[in-house]
């Protein structure tokens, strides 16, 4: 299978919570678009898993969040990696879109 | 560990050839970005291992390639996902850049 997606069709925020939308699932991986309105929080959390999660900034100004109220300035064009099991979360300054990928999912 | 990468300090493009990053490399995935001058094409290609890999397009216009001759029209915010085994490959119009996700790396 050859699987083609747009972010173009998913560029939909809610004032009232964070949206969610699965780009795609499989053994392997699992794609997912969150789109967060200027001041929402997707909030710190971790699983205890093994594997490793990646949060790219798409479109928009915020910050990584993680254990002991770090917070790491985030903006298009970055990339944050750490592990499943590792607390994270995202804080959006302004509307923020970001792509998280899960290998493998859980 | 928790480890943040910008493609803002890889925008290079090379006029003689595509410009390949390691941005991220692990057990779980591995993660590449590619900068095509306008005209270069990342050749179609496969690999007999196990697992599936994204391509997603952060700037530019161009195609998605397949087998067949198969050419995916392809631009910003375009996410293509296949198995490793299956022929990809990738042509630039304009100057374009990608970010490959690999899981798992082989």
């Amino acid at each position: 299978m050859m699987e083609k997606k747009s972010f173009a069709e998913t560029r939909i925020f809610d004032s009232k919570a964070m949206k969610r939308f699965l780009l795609h699932d499989s053994p392997y991986f699992r794609i997912l678009n969150f789109n967060l309105s200027a001041g929402q929080v997707f909030p710190v959390h971790s699983h205890e898993v093994e594997g490793r999660l990646s949060i790219q900034i798409l479109e928009g100004v915020g910050e990584f969040l993680g254990k002991d109220e770090a917070a790491i300035p985030a903006r298009e064009g970055d990339l944050l990696i750490c592990d499943i099991s590792e607390p994270h979360g995202v804080r959006a300054h302004t509307d923020l879109r970001i792509l998280v990928t899960i290998a493998p999912p859980f």
